[in-house]
């Protein structure tokens, strides 16, 4: 299995995440942007999430809950700027634990020669302090495992 | 009347403009977030502004059109992120003569003490490369005409 390769220049306000998916782009673009997909593979194994709310187009809405075994709830939301299916999307992205820190992330999607799709996604933050504060976060773990559950679930279909 | 500070460290993918008007918070940031207005201050003297969307909440779009005297036309839209009255607001900007190309703004009002109000507007963009061409575009110069139009329509009313 693929492993995402986390690109992130000191002092910048980026971070650039890559990473190859085992199935062809309409089908890694699809599956991404379905809500009735997104709580089997978003966000880590021993949390369950919910998707409030996901209206995949301009000006759409997401909010998703993340759920502990303890009970505890940790908030996500943002707004979709652009679907522009299978290639590319826009969106922004808040986590409620750190109300009005915002980031905009956007994805694009390559179709590879051989079947696979690399999935590049560049977020930028209103801060390099925040861009710091994402990366200390265990950003790069808790990614790992969704794109792991996102592979599992594309070999199922 | 006030002109706008531009900071743009070298390297980053980061402007920041702020700027002083001589109206209380609640006004310039009702005046500022109004439609009915908008096409009275927002660009250059020289263009004419058509607000064609302008839904100011969570998930509204925005779509502005700029007509030169000679026919031309500059579109220009954004999907807002999040509205707090007075204080902030969120959104993303595309240009669409460079299509694809997505900035997003926050923008903070402060109100000062002498009654007027502080705006600082940060914009992050998706690379530094699309920053630098910002900042070459004139931006500083539409940006300052746009303000003392804001300015001149807040001593209106």
């Amino acid at each position: 299995m693929s492993k995402v390769t986390v690109m992130a220049e000191p002092g910048s306000h980026e971070i650039i995440m890559t990473r190859v998916f085992n199935a062809p782009r309409e089908l890694v673009f699809k599956v991404m942007t379905d809500p009735q997909h997104l709580a089997k593979w978003w966000g880590p194994r021993e949390y369950t999430t919910v998707v409030e709310k996901m209206d995949v187009k301009a000006g759409g809405l997401w909010r998703y809950i993340q759920r502990g075994k303890d009970g505890s709830e940790f908030g996500f939301h943002g707004v979709y700027h652009s679907i522009t299916a299978p290639e590319r999307m826009v969106d922004t992205f808040e986590f409620e634990g750190m109300p009005g820190h915002v980031l905009m992330e956007t994805s694009i999607f390559e179709a590879l020669p051989d079947g696979k799709t690399k999935l590049t996604v560049s977020s930028v933050f209103q801060s390099v302090a925040d861009r710091d504060g994402m990366l200390q976060s265990g950003m790069e773990y808790g990614t790992n495992e969704s794109y792991d559950r996102f592979d599992e679930l594309l070999a199922t279909l």
